[in-house]
């Protein structure tokens, strides 16, 4: 068969580096349409001339178009057969990725898991995109829930690695040349800074979209990923294509600049669950809260360590799980992850 | 609060200069995008060598690009709280934008006259957007009507400003080194000089477009335009996404082409209305009609004021307004420019 | 009038050739839409890195892309007054494309054949894309039914042109430089070599894309493409919006990835059918079929003679034509082309 039928959980090594396809070179055309897909306003990704003003070369693609892209290139070899996406940790943005740079991926297997099903198991990766220079410019941690393909096949010795629950505020990657000293924060869009935010803050972004399929398959086709599931409407028995998980982190970011204008660079990312499925015609909103604030190296900057909750209609201010500890119905996604501001 | 709760009337101070956020640095994404979104087909703003032969060092980001990359700068500061956009005058624009410029905007509030119910007012701003070397590259008049926030706030001292009913032709910005001698007709696709239109003609453009939700969110978004209304269906109580008049205006502009090839250049806004709403699933279409000609004195180079009517289904031929002077049902954009054309 | 009525049969000339319209500076913003729109992975038109690997100076945008482009110049002068699209053949792309090349396009008429009913014709052209620099990147024959404007109009000699069935393995145009002797199979996604494929192998490539309509509106509007049909919903009596051929066209061969990622470039066209109309709401699939195969002189290079067909929902597997000749319903194209292919 000359088609990829993607792996299964028996074909999975653990330490096995898993090298992925498709290498891609970005331009402007990818941040134009990054910012047509999304509502997306962080000045030193909108313009060259804010990001030389923070000591960056240019500005740089979004952050989270750097993760697509490195995901949806992951998508045919680890998760083509996945039952369901479990999670994120230790998710580090180590280099800015510009416009001219060529982006490729690949994975080591760091953990495997069968499930006491015999059904299939959880397969853990380490991701890791790497620009032209062999440079890497983004690590995270994945693990998804794979099936097996033989039924028969021996389960292997399980190994579940020991994951770090939060990127420690010493570990998070610093841009080289980064400075916020002479941050504007009138043409950045808002005037609150590190020092304006405290832990357990919790801010409604207060905006809304309704999302489209044309919108949700454009942005997932752009990042090459090849799940099926996102662009066949014939694939489910109700007819739905669901829409990429990642969608829904960007939009759940884009939203979330409406009170967190200057939590400008996403630097790590601590945890994320997809809690539910979004579908076209939902209204996504978002809100946050401020779990953690620490010190860096660069001048004028600070970390803040955020949860952004994406939510559709209907959902209850700030409201996230129920009592047994299950999310809300209405609760879409839920990221954990470490942002710099200006002091 | 962190979120940005936008102005409301009694907020606005005469004279008073507001910085917008969000400067933006286009790239050939914007201008591919562009052309994606509408039926853009001016050859001066399509190709870089058709823009050489006429003086210009590349083709320009097609002019209502820019208008809408500095209009959308201003929609937090000015219209969040709007409960009308009501008009505009004197606009002009001053020097083409190239792939590689950067964009941002600030605005003038040059009039204030509450309103007599005492619940709303209306603002007079007078609106720059500049490039990376802080020349202007187009500034125009728009007055919205603003709700107040506090209806206890006293009125300020009413001023309108005296604007001027059409930008006169010895104003008309014209970009250094335009030539239009060696003009390609055939190129350009259409063989109607400057000399060829009569003041009181009439263009059915004819070709029709039926708007999608998902195209004016990309073009809402492109032009960082977070006007809730167009972008939320659970915002109106009729579950509809207005759509935003700068893709009314957009589309027409570009519909016109049938008819107007040669009209390449919009150096001056004369006047425009939107005149009733649009919401996906419309088609819309365009007429036009000359309403005056004047010499320039670049070479080869003519200017033509040109009214260009966007009508929805349903639109009798060149029909306008009801005999009260109300404009038709079916009208949903009344603007008034001028254009550079051959001679 | 102003506008363009399109031609009718009776205006066109044996031997004249046309020089159409707005040529079209293309950069990375094109190519990341075309990525946005289609599933697109050849690794070659993704990365600048793995097109440099290759012997080419940088990714060129699409085969496909430039096909449109150039194809949609044609559409105001050629096929606006059509009744069909009847066929293609003897394409060939002469030269890659790049960021920042311009095109434009002309039609040199090589036969015409009125229709025994009086009402309407087939017209034949030789269409040429060029760049800057003048040189052919593309030429392709296309034969369209164009109706008469004036029944009275005398029926032209009627000259039915030679052409090729096939465009011969000798007259392939191989870009200068390309070698694939480093070709790297896990960059590109699939590890099937030339030498893998049989004549007469099929393959179902599997993935499936429901379209809707904002999707084919970008596209086609994106390569200026003209003809109402596409956007206009009220210019059908059934009110639907017929999607551009090219759209289905690249969606199959995008779809075509799977089992066949290293037939890298198109570089002849051999024949082409329309087979049935295509609208939003369908989901579409593709299979391809191996009909030929022939060495190039290019290092590591070989030619690979394939048939892509795209069918929609309900398809049979491999499923072509009815018993009498005609195409089953599903069928929606049926493409021949010459791709090549690592050795």
């Amino acid at each position: 068969m000359k088609t990829n039928p993607g792996r299964f959980f028996e074909e999975y090594r653990l330490g096995e580096t898993i090298v992925h396809a498709v290498p891609r070179t970005v331009s402007g055309g990818e941040r134009a349409l990054y910012h047509a897909l999304y509502p997306a306003r962080g000045a030193l990704y909108s313009s060259d001339e804010f990001a030389r003003d923070c000591g960056l070369s240019a500005a740089p693609i979004d952050d989270l178009a750097a993760f697509h892209l490195v995901f949806g290139k992951t998508v045919p070899d680890i998760s083509l057969n996945a039952v369901a996406n479990l999670g994120y940790a230790e998710g580090r943005w180590h280099l800015p990725v510009f416009a001219g740079d060529t982006l490729r991926a690949e994975s080591t297997v760091i953990g495997l898991k069968e499930n006491s099903n015999g059904k299939s198991g959880v397969v853990y990766v380490r991701t890791r995109g790497l620009n032209q220079r062999g440079e890497v410019v983004l690590s995270y941690v994945r693990w998804v829930m794979v099936r097996k393909g033989d039924l028969n096949a021996p389960a292997p010795e399980p190994v579940v690695p020991d994951l770090v629950q939060v990127v420690a505020a010493a570990d998070l990657p610093i841009p080289a040349g980064l400075d916020f000293t002479g941050y504007d924060f009138t043409l950045a869009g808002e005037a609150h800074r590190w020092g304006d935010y405290a832990v357990g803050e919790q801010i409604d972004h207060v905006d809304g979209v309704t999302i489209e399929e044309a919108e949700h398959m454009l942005a997932t086709r752009l990042w090459q990923n090849t799940a099926k599931v996102h662009f066949d409407a014939t694939f489910r028995e109700d007819g739905r294509r669901l829409i990429y998980g990642g969608h829904i982190i960007s939009m759940a970011r884009a939203l979330s600049f409406n009170g967190l204008a200057n939590a400008q660079m996403i630097v790590a990312l601590n945890a994320g669950a997809h809690a539910n499925p979004c579908f076209s015609g939902d209204t996504v909103k978002a809100w946050s809260e401020v779990l953690d604030k620490a010190p860096t190296a660069a001048p004028g900057v600070g970390a803040i360590r955020l949860r952004t909750v994406a939510v559709k209609q209907g959902a209850a201010p700030f409201a996230l799980k129920e009592a047994g500890g299950k999310y809300l119905p209405e609760v879409l996604l839920d990221l954990d992850y470490w942002a710099l501001m200006p002091l």
